[in-house]
């Protein structure tokens, strides 16, 4: 018996249900564009086989080892961190075991869809059939169509991007171009690591990106110009945006001595942490200025206060599940940046919230005034059906769908991109279902929006 | 084929449905209560046709144009601001053209219901039947039936309220109650020209004030009374209430010499913004103070970053669609006039929120205890079908509908006021069928509760 | 005819409400475990009958006076506060005549479950059948079967936990204990009165915790000692829990010279009310250290304005409805105590909202990251339909079934514990019959989280 019902996700009412079935039958097999997520390009440029289950499926994904956390299971017993030397099928059974504490959350649904339509195990996980699961995800790993650009092309990935530090050769992004896959593979210009004084090794990192691109980076000029140097070598390799991965989405408006003695002052870690925020600031507005001219669509996603548990963060450092969001202040925040650039309609910057209370209250109404704003998807902790929903019920009535850039996978567990897809397919129809079923919208119509959520939009507002 | 449904808005469950189908119909007839609203007196006095569809739909609609100006279109290519030339049929084209963009907002929603029950358009509006709607529409307003007062009485509008500066003469109102139309229309005395030093040329207007009611507004006492007089020159033409539009819900209960001090710096252009602030939270007790002596009903519309987008704001002055909302606290704010007369209950202070959190977190605990606190409607961007629903769902658990005070419109969009009333019942439906379907109301209290939300409340808490 | 309708509170869709059914056939006669509540002992162990419909079922409960004050009605009136000597039969037509203010809300339901099951009417109560009400229940309240202790056993309570002061002697607990009654009546350790400093008379209430512990409380070591020996004096007693109900979630991490100082300081009364906050957030970390020793669990229920009407409180005192909720940060606040903490296993710390921005913002990404934190259900407003689905919403997708903690009624309304058990099992299992009927949850999942939740999880997390 298989466990994903063709009806999954969908109203249950039933002329509701009809018709959320015929929109999603319009758009199920459109090709998938993935325009902003955390997959690694090495893996398609050398295409060697994912090593095993546990590899696969738990190390690289914080949703499921946080989970696993909170119940009290050690990382270390997980298979993560420097000194786990944890045998991958124990590490799997631990999870098989445990895997009842998924229910009712977005992983369970993934996971589902991923061992259905990959592997054909159709018996829910559970500790009884941890190997069978085991053995049988190891073998076909192991099969050509395995592969991870066999993958890419079974998943018809139409756009795939990663994110990328300015101090990435991305020499795999130019082995994947040089090989014409099917799948274009491009790079996201995520330049946290030298614009964030607070990340670990930023003056470092500001003396590497000079070395990088023979620009002087230790003065305000040479560092703003080796940023657009390298801008325009991710243009090269086909990159279309950027990513910005504030604590808080303050924005600022210096005048150019101004920020030039802050950059120096920081440089010579003189600075507080208010110097620091401040210099933030500045440059999500540098970089909205340098997109105006360069053309890369911006990305913000604010709002995380990142490795809250100092302990762990020393152990097994960044990305362990450990981030948790903050209320966020865009209508102040922003402003600085709109004041300059707000009005811009050859501008596109794409807002992001953890925040859920300011869909409605902040970022709907903004993204449905300001030209250059729109709204990318529920983001990481609500990305599931429930969150998803929010997001439509709380952002259509005053930013409309057209202000908005269709669906985001944002993951670095390459097999759940199908599954992700598929549940923002699915909850796009059940609500234009229900609007169509309440007499707001013709079917006709819903169709059309169904399409450009789920492909249509994503071209156009990432330039694919 | 008819655009508007009979069943629209309601739930898509059977029985629900049915539930709601047999409320409506005890309210779909009743009259139309408007206590809160942007219409112009003028309109009704002079009776002139309506000039043409685009004067009339899109112009005085910042629903309408915030959302086309966020897509790209220029301001002035859809006929607003002084230097706009533009003809009236283009700006409907271009409106026509984007109709798509409204598709899930509640402005398409009024707008096929107005295009429906009033011209008779049954096809939905597109770039195809732009120039066939505009000839119809602009043949209509021609008539005699579709004058202003002609559509007040099709309307079936009981009382309708409008929103008047201190300085604003009244004229029309005086003609209007001359003319003993079915149509009660009244003002609303909203002062924050004289009361908000941010408010552009606030010296002046304290001034004029003076000059009007022929008080020294120069001292603390003389503009008080000045305040008090108007107040009455309202209540003579039948005004029954006030209205606030501070940024934020700050009370301050300042001793009357502080308060005069605080005046007089702010008249000598000496003042902070802190000062402002305290002197309009200062203003807001004063007002209570005032309705408790002369009966006026206090509306408090809090929350709203004015003038957003300062560039447009230059070109194009306030309203135009760049009011953002932020987080907004009730609960310590309003604490200083509570203080002093929270337990008065022959005084009535209706809040309203555009923060949605403050819901269930502070209004409904704040007017589920204090005897003089009521709760406005889902107000501005939350105006719409899932808005009012989240409203219900967050607010009655705590407060029950008896401290909520039925519907405002709220509206300078005269032709949308049918439309707006009639959502709001059937989203009161909704919700009462679901309290009935779940087996937690009587149907026999759902439809008390119906009407009283549609008509009792709104005529009892406004003292209409 | 029948108030209570089998099927109350469940999906109105068909094939959801089905499920629904099934689920809850599964759970509605297990028994109610009560781990946090404010039931009064000495009910239980006098055992002397309740004395009048007014007594038992107004003047205790702040949900009814809270909404039958905020319509103008008087507390004295309502037979509340030390100046009233109304008639309980007066009281009890004043409220009946207002029962229509209930509808929607909680309380509606919590009172017809126990009008009907208890004391068999069957016809909703108004101003017409106030006597007969009020006859009815007076005669049943003096038969034997209506004693408080022929209660507990007749609500098939297995285990109910009261909150209580450190200075509290416990003696009705010790007579509990002796008399062997099936339900376990536990006393909860809320320290407030000796740990925060904005608590009436707490240098005296630290006095007196030195004499009951023959410890020296005027020094910071003896003080921590008195705590100790008081939680083990709870523990003794069968307590298994602790609770603590600050205004802020904030924790602190002080120095014992720095924490000395500050306690000394306060007890001088030289503190300011920075220090008083900054003293309760120590105290909180240093439950935390306890609970650690001695295996308490941990409650924390901020974000309450206590006694935000002076007026009222200065007349009435506390806890008479005038408590509102605020906006709480539980990111920054709690850090400080899980920099020490959070990755304790053998802790555990359950956290409560009033504040429901923070469920999908901060408490379930919380809860499913750190070992020790656990989310307790929706709390005291939100205590209702709607706020229970919530909480499921807005938590399951980040935190699971599995960090949450079962169901706390809360209250000090005896006779409305089955109802308010009865409510949240019923909106749990509609929770789960929506998710087997999306197809993300299998049945018999279902009933498995159906019984973790009403009983399991309840059992397990509180140590009973």
């Amino acid at each position: 018996m298989s466990i994903l019902n063709d009806d999954r996700l969908l109203p249950a009412e039933t002329e509701t249900r009809r018709i959320a079935r015929r929109l999603y039958a319009e758009i199920c097999t459109l090709p998938i564009l993935s325009p902003h997520g955390h997959t690694n390009a090495e893996w398609f440029a050398t295409d060697q086989p994912f090593p095993n289950p546990a590899q696969l499926f738990i190390v690289p994904d914080h949703y499921i080892f946080r989970m696993l956390y909170s119940q009290g299971i050690p990382l270390s017993s997980l298979g993560i961190g420097p000194e786990s030397s944890a045998d991958p099928r124990k590490v799997w059974r631990l999870f098989a075991e445990h895997y009842y504490l998924f229910r009712g959350t977005p992983t369970r649904i993934w996971l589902d869809y991923a061992f259905e339509t990959l592997f054909g195990l159709e018996t829910r996980l559970g500790a009884t059939n941890a190997d069978e699961y085991y053995d049988s995800i190891s073998e076909h790993l192991q099969r050509a169509e395995f592969r991870p650009r066999a993958l890419l092309a079974r998943f018809r990935i139409e756009v795939l991007a990663t994110t990328d530090s300015p101090l990435d050769s991305l020499e795999h992004h130019k082995t994947l171009q040089s090989l014409g896959l099917q799948t274009t593979v491009l790079p996201t210009f995520r330049p946290d690591p030298v614009v964030d004084p607070d990340f670990s090794g930023f003056q470092q990192s500001v003396e590497r990106l000079g070395h990088a691109t023979r620009e002087d980076t230790a003065t305000w000029s040479g560092y703003l110009t080796a940023l657009r140097k390298t801008r325009e070598r991710f243009k090269a390799l086909g990159g279309t945006a950027t990513d910005h991965g504030h604590p808080t989405p303050a924005t600022a408006d210096l005048n150019p001595s101004a920020a030039a003695t802050l950059f120096e002052k920081i440089l010579a870690r003189k600075s507080s942490p208010e110097d620091h925020e401040l210099f933030r600031a500045q440059m999500l507005t540098e970089m909205a200025a340098m997109s105006l001219d360069d053309g890369l669509v911006m990305q913000i996603h604010p709002g995380s206060f990142r490795n809250h548990n100092t302990r762990l963060y020393e152990r097994f450092g960044r990305d362990i599940g450990a981030d948790i969001p903050m209320a966020t202040d865009y209508v102040n925040n922003l402003r600085p940046l709109l004041q300059r650039f707000g009005n811009e309609t050859a501008l596109t910057i794409i807002l992001f919230t953890l925040d859920e209370s300011t869909y409605s209250r902040e970022l709907a109404p903004l993204a449905g005034h300001y030209p250059c704003l729109k709204l990318g998807p529920a983001w990481w902790f609500h990305d599931s059906p429930e969150g998803m929903m929010r997001f439509r019920e709380q952002t259509t009535e005053t930013a409309g769908f057209y202000n908005t850039v269709g669906f985001n996978d944002d993951t670095r567990a390459f097999l759940s991109i199908p599954a992700r897809h598929d549940v923002a397919r699915r909850v796009d129809c059940a609500f234009l279902a229900r609007l169509v079923a309440g007499h707001r919208l013709d079917e006709d119509e819903a169709v059309e929006v169904a399409r450009d959520l789920a492909y249509n939009l994503v071209r156009r507002t990432y330039h694919l």
